[in-house]
C-alpha cells in the first residue's frame, strides 16, 4: 500500500469517532520522584532482626564480618552509585579477567583467615561456620563461591571422606591454607550424570607399586573440571580401577597434574572448557591421561584398597553400594547448592519488591498519581506467592544443614533422597524467581549493574550440575517406591522420608473450604499428605501393571514418568512445608509467628493454584480450586505492607544488592556520568 | 562427627547387606561413539524442502542469499569446530568490541546491497524482502538484527509514518544507504510502558519558528535508546508539545544529535546504558536535552502539525487517538519480535534434539547400550510438546505478518490485538523453550559456543521491550471486554479478534473423549474456544460486578487480574491454533498433512495437560484429563521417529547451529584445542 494512502485513511478513519479534544498544562511529573520505601511503607509489624536470625539460623556475626572484608577491599569492585557503594564482579571483563580476580578474591580471603578450619577444624560449629561463610561469598559472586566449593568441598571433601590418615596428614592442611589447589576429575565429555559409566582407567601395576592412569578415549577426556584449566595443582580422579584385567568399578585416586610453577605435569594434556553463559570465573578445564603413573599409596582408600602384590580389599562387596559411598562429597555439594539458591533468591527477591515500592506506571484515576509497582494485585501476585515460598524454602535449607550435620550410615539414605530433592525443587525456585524478577524490573531487569539478570546467568547451570535435576527426581522417586513396596511387601509401617503419614488413614478434604481451613496447618498438612500418598499409590501401581505385562522393573520406571514427575514434586513439597512448619511452631513471638503464618498459607495454597495435580487427580474440586484462589489473592494483599519488612529481613548489605533497589533516580542523575 | 567415626560406620553400614560382588572386564564403551542422527534415524517421511517452504512462507531464494554472505566473511568470526565451519558473535569480547563488531557487519551487509529498497522499495515483495533477510540476520545474531531494527523499523518507521514528503525525500534513501544513523528517543527513564506520561517538552516558539526541546528532570532523561551511545547521528524525539502553555501530548521531532564525525551536537548530552545481561552488540545511550532548538519543519507532520504562527492543526481531534497513531512503528518492530522469538526457539531445538539423538545415558539392561536421550518418554515430552508449539507459533508468525501488510485504519485495532497477543506468548514460548533446551543439553547448554545459553541471555529483553507482555496481554483484554460489552450492549454479533464462535451456540465437549476424537480438528477447536469464550463471559461479570460496587472501571479492571491472565492465554492459543489449522488445510500433500495433524494435536493436548484453567473451570472432567495425558504421551512417541526430519525442516544452515548438534566428540578432541 502506498504510504501516503495510507496516512490519509488513518487520518480519515480517526475522524470519525473523535471526541472533544482535551488539553492540560505541562507540569512535572508529580509521579517520579524517588521516596525511600523507608519512608513511604508502613512501620514495621515485627521485629526484623529477630526474623533475619530465624532465616540465616547460625553464624550472624561470621557472616557480617565477612561481608564488611569485602566491601573494604577494591579487589571486589566497589562503585557509587546514587550515593551508595555497591560490589560485584565486573562483568564486562573477559573470560580470562574475571578468572584472574576471583583468584586474587581468594587469596585475599585466605589472608585474612577466612578458610581457617573449613577442612581442620572439628565437629558441627566448624561446618557450620564453613556453610555460613560459603553462603556469604555466593552473595557477592556464585563463581567465587564455586570456585572455593570446588577446592573445599569436592577435592577437600573427597580427601575427607575417601581418603585415611596418610591422606588427611598430607592434604588437609595444606588444602586449607590454598598451598596446594584442587580440583575434582569425576565427569567425562561421555558420561556425565551416569558417573558408573565413566571410562578413564587406573590399572595397577604390582611390579612398580603403582597405578596407571589413562584415558581411552576421546569421550573419556575429563570435562567441566573447575579449576583444571588454569589453577588446580593436584586432582582427585575417578577412574574404573582394573586390577589384573578385571574390572573392580569406580574409585579415587589423587595426582599433582601442575607444578609449584603452574606448568602442567607430564603424561597430562589440559584444555580449556571455554567462555560460558556465566560462572566464567571459574576456569572449566579437560584433562587427558597419558600412562600417568602414581604411587599405590595414592588411591583413597578409605572405601577400598589394593594390596601392593595387587589384592583387592573392600569392606563393601557390593561393587553399587561401594560406588555409592564414592559420591559422599556430591551430597555437601549439593547441600550447598540448594542453600545458595535460597540466597540468590532473597538477592533478587529484595531488589524486586523494592523497586515496585518506588517504581510506579500508569495511573488508574484521571490526574491522579501513577500506581506503584506491587499496590497492582497482579504484580503481588508475581511476586509475594514467590516470596512465600522462598521463606519456606529459607527454613528446608537450614533444616537441609542440619541433617547433613547429623550424617550417619542409617541417615546416608534419606540425606541423598532429601538432599536430591531440595536441590532440585530449591534450584528450580530459584531459576523461576530470578526469571519473574528480572521482568518484573522491566528493562533495568537487563542492567548488569542491578544483578538479577547477571545471577539468572551465574545460577544456569544449577538445574544440571551436581546430579541433574531430572535425574534426581527420579532417584527420589525410585527411592520412595523401594520404600512402599518395602512396607507392603512386609506389611510393615513407613519408617523413611517422612512417609510416616501413610500409617495413617487417608485425610479427607472438607466438601467446602472456608478461609479459616484454607489457613489452617492442619489442612495445608492434609492435602500434601493426601498428593503425595496418592501418587506414590499410583506410581506403585503403574510400574507394577508395567511389570505384570512383561517390562523390566528399570523399563517400567521409565514409562511412569509422567506420574513419577508429579510425585517427586508432591514429596518435595511436603517436606518442604513441614521444615517450615517446625520452624514456625519454635518461634514463641507473636508477631513473627503471625506473618510466617501468612506466609506459609500463601506458599500451599499459591501450590494449589498452580500444580494441576490437585484438580486433575481429585484432591480439590472445582469450587474448592475457586475458593483456593481468592484466598490466594486475599492473603496478596495481607502480606503486601509487609513487604518491605519481609525483604528487610533476609540480611543481605545494601552493598550487595543493586542501584534499583535504592534511589535509582539519582543512580541515574547525569551528575553520576563519568566523561 | 570424627571422619574415622563416620567412615567405619558407613563401612559397617554397608557390610550388613552385601551381596556377591560381581567384576568385568574393562572395554571401551560401546555407547560413546558419535553417529550422526542421519545415519541412525528411520528416513524422512516426509519432503523436509517442502516443509521448509510451508514454514519460513517466503523470499527462500533472498534468505539463502544472505546466509551464504556471512559464512563467507571473517567478520562473521568462522571457526572450525569437528570439521564443521560455525558462525557466531564472540561473546567473550567486552561490550565495546561487541557494538564495534556489530557496526561493521552491518557495513559489511550495507556493501552487499541488503538492505536495498527496505525503505524506498514499493509493495508487499518488498516488505517480506525485508522480513525475510531481518529473520536470517538475527538467526546469526539478535544484536544485530535489533541494530538493524532500531535504524529500520523504528526511525526509519517513524519517519514513513508520521513524516510526510519533505522527510521522507530528505531521509529514507539517507538511511537504507546508512549515509544517517537514526534512533528513536521514546522511552524515559521514569516511563516506559506509560509512553503518555513522558516528560521530556518540545515548546514552540514562533518568533524564530523553532521547537524547544528539554530533558525537565532526571526522569526524563531519553532510556534504552538503541544506537545512541555510540553511533546514531540522527533521533526521533518523542516529547510533549507545548504551545502558548497548552500541552498537546506527545508527538515526534527529529534531531540530528551528532555531526558527521560522531561529536555530540550542541545542547545534547549523552550517557551510556552500560552492560547488560544479553544485546552487547546494541549500544543502548540515554540522551538529556538542554534547550535544543529545531527547525518547524522537524515536527513529523502527518498526524498533527504546528503552522509558523504556532496554530496547532491535527486531523484527530481524540488526543488519545491521536497518541495511538504514534505508536504504530510499535507494531512493525512487534511483529518482528514476535517472528523472531520463533527463529530463536528454532535454533535452540533443532540443537537440543540432534544431541538428544546422539547423546546416550544410563542403560536400563544389564550390560546393555546405554539409551538415546530421545529415546527416554520423559526426554520425549520435555522437547516434543515445544516443537509441536513451535510448528504452530511459525504459521502464527506467517498470518501476522501477512496481516501486518494489509493494514489498512479498519484492521488497526485488529492488528494491535494480535500482533500484541502473538508476542507475548511467543516470546513467553521462546524464552520457556531456551530454557528446556539449555536443560535438556546438560552441562553443554552452558557453553557459549553451543548457541542456545547464549540465546537465553540475548532474548532476555523480549517479553519487557516494545510493550511488557504483562501491560500487552492486558490490552488484549480490555480489547476483547470492549468487543463483549458492545455486541452484548447493542445485541449485535461478535465480529472482531476472532470471536465471531461466541455467536454460536456454546460448543459440548463429549463426556468421554477418545483417541480419535481428541485428535479432530473440531474438538480441538470447540475446547479452545469454549475457554476463551467462557472465560471472557467471566472476566465481563467479574468487572461489572466490580463496577457495581462502585469500583472505577479501571479499578475494577485491576483486581480481575487472575481471569484477565487465563483469558489473554486462552485467546492467543486459539488464535495460534487457528492460524496453524489455516496453514494445515491449504496443505495438499499427504505425508505433509499427516504431519502437521500430529504436531496440531500435541500443541493442543499439551495445552489441555498444562493449563489447569481446563480443569479449574470444569471444561475437562477428571477423567477426560487423564485421556489427555495420556494421549499426550502417545503422540510424542509417534512424532519420535520424525524427530530429525521435523527440525531439519526449519532450515538453519548448518554453520548457524553449533557443534553439540553434530559430531561432539570430535568437536572437543585434543586434535581441536589450540596449544
Amino acid at each position: 500500500m502506498e504510504n501516503v494512502n495510507f496516512r490519509t485513511q488513518i487520518l480519515s478513519g480517526h475522524l470519525q469517532n473523535h471526541r472533544h479534544a482535551t488539553t492540560t498544562t505541562i507540569s512535572a511529573s508529580p509521579c517520579v520522584s524517588y521516596v525511600p520505601p523507608e519512608v513511604s511503607e508502613q512501620p514495621f509489624s515485627f521485629d526484623v532482626t529477630s526474623m533475619r536470625k530465624l532465616m540465616d539460623g547460625h553464624n550472624l556475626g561470621d557472616r557480617d564480618w565477612l561481608f564488611n572484608l569485602m566491601v573494604q577491599s577494591e579487589l571486589f569492585n566497589p562503585r557509587l552509585r546514587g550515593g551508595k557503594v555497591f560490589v560485584a564482579p565486573d562483568y564486562n571483563h573477559s573470560m580470562e579477567q574475571q578468572r584472574e580476580m576471583t583468584m586474587k578474591r581468594i587469596e585475599y580471603l585466605v589472608d585474612r583467615g577466612v578458610f581457617k578450619g573449613w577442612l581442620t577444624g572439628k565437629g558441627p560449629e566448624a561446618e557450620m561456620r564453613k556453610f555460613a561463610l560459603l553462603e556469604v561469598t555466593e552473595i557477592f559472586d556464585y563463581a567465587l563461591a564455586i570456585k572455593i566449593g570446588v577446592h573445599f568441598l569436592l577435592w577437600g571433601g573427597a580427601i575427607q571422606f575417601f581418603g585415611t590418615k596418610r591422606h588427611h596428614d598430607k592434604w588437609l592442611s595444606a588444602t586449607e591454607n590454598y598451598l596446594i589447589k584442587g580440583c575434582f576429575a569425576m565427569t567425562e565429555l561421555g558420561h556425565g550424570s551416569n558417573v558408573q559409566g565413566i571410562e578413564t582407567t587406573a590399572t595397577y601395576e604390582a611390579k612398580t607399586g603403582e597405578f596407571v592412569i589413562n584415558t581411552p578415549s576421546e569421550s573419556a577426556q575429563k570435562y567441566w573440571i573447575g579449576a583444571a584449566a588454569n589453577d588446580a595443582t593436584h586432582a582427585v580422579i575417578f577412574a574404573q580401577l582394573n586390577i589384573d584385567g578385571k574390572n573392580q568399578g569406580v574409585h579415587t585416586f589423587i595426582a599433582q597434574i601442575r607444578d609449584e610453577n603452574g606448568n602442567i605435569c607430564p603424561n597430562i594434556r589440559i584444555a580449556d572448557c571455554g567462555h560460558k553463559i556465566g560462572l566464567n570465573g571459574v576456569d572449566n578445564g579437560r584433562i587427558w591421561f597419558d600412562n600417568l603413573r602414581i604411587p599405590r599409596e595414592n588411591i583413597l582408600n578409605s572405601v577400598a584398597d589394593v594390596s601392593p602384590s595387587g589384592k583387592y580389599l573392600s569392606a563393601i562387596k557390593d561393587p553399587d553400594q561401594r560406588f555409592a559411598a564414592f559420591l559422599a562429597p556430591l551430597t555437601s555439594g549439593r547441600v550447598a547448592i540448594a542453600v545458595s539458591a535460597v540466597y540468590s533468591v532473597k538477592i533478587s527477591l529484595v531488589i524486586a519488591i523494592r523497586y515496585a515500592l518506588t517504581r510506579r506506571a500508569f495511573s488508574i484515576t484521571a490526574n491522579g498519581p501513577e500506581l506503584l509497582l506491587l499496590d497492582y494485585p497482579s504484580h503481588q501476585h508475581r511476586l509475594l506467592p514467590l516470596l512465600a515460598k522462598t521463606y519456606a524454602m529459607s527454613f528446608a535449607g537450614n533444616y537441609l544443614k542440619l541433617l547433613y550435620l547429623k550424617r550417619s550410615p542409617q541417615l546416608m539414605k534419606t540425606i541423598h533422597v532429601v538432599s536430591s530433592a531440595f536441590k532440585a525443587a530449591l534450584t528450580r525456585h530459584n531459576l523461576r524467581t530470578l526469571q519473574e524478577c528480572r521482568e518484573a524490573c522491566g528493562g533495568q531487569g537487563m542492567k548488569t549493574e542491578n544483578r538479577i539478570g547477571q545471577l539468572k546467568c551465574e545460577y544456569d547451570a544449577q538445574p544440571t550440575f551436581e546430579g541433574d535435576n531430572y535425574v534426581l527426581m527420579q532417584q527420589v522417586c525410585k527411592a520412595l517406591l523401594a520404600e512402599y513396596v518395602e512396607a507392603k511387601k512386609r506389611n510393615k509401617p513407613f519408617k523413611e522420608f517422612g512417609l510416616e503419614h501413610m500409617n495413617r488413614p487417608s485425610p479427607v478434604i472438607p466438601a467446602q473450604l472456608i478461609s479459616s481451613t484454607l489457613r489452617s496447618t492442619q489442612f495445608q498438612n492434609d492435602i500434601f499428605c493426601l498428593r503425595e500418598r496418592d501418587l506414590l499409590n499410583r506410581f506403585a501401581a503403574e510400574v507394577s501393571q508395567y511389570q505384570a505385562q512383561g517390562e523390566s522393573k528399570e523399563s517400567a520406571f521409565i514409562v511412569s514418568y509422567q506420574v513419577a514427575e508429579d510425585l517427586g514434586i508432591a514429596f518435595s513439597d511436603r517436606a518442604i512445608l513441614q521444615s517450615a512448619v517446625e520452624a514456625e511452631n519454635n518461634v514463641t513471638d507473636a508477631s513473627l509467628k503471625n506473618i510466617l503464618g501468612l506466609l506459609r498459607s500463601l506458599n500451599v495454597l499459591v501450590t494449589l493454584e498452580e500444580d494441576a495435580a490437585f484438580l486433575r487427580y481429585g484432591y480439590l474440586s472445582t469450587d474448592n480450586a475457586a475458593a483456593v484462589r481468592k484466598e490466594v489473592a486475599k492473603l496478596c494483599s495481607e502480606i503486601r505492607p509487609q513487604a518491605l519488612a519481609l525483604v528487610s529481613s533476609f540480611g543481605i548489605p545494601d552493598a550487595f544488592l543493586s542501584p534499583i533497589a535504592f534511589d535509582w533516580i539519582a543512580a541515574n542523575s547525569w551528575s553520576t556520568v563519568e566523561n
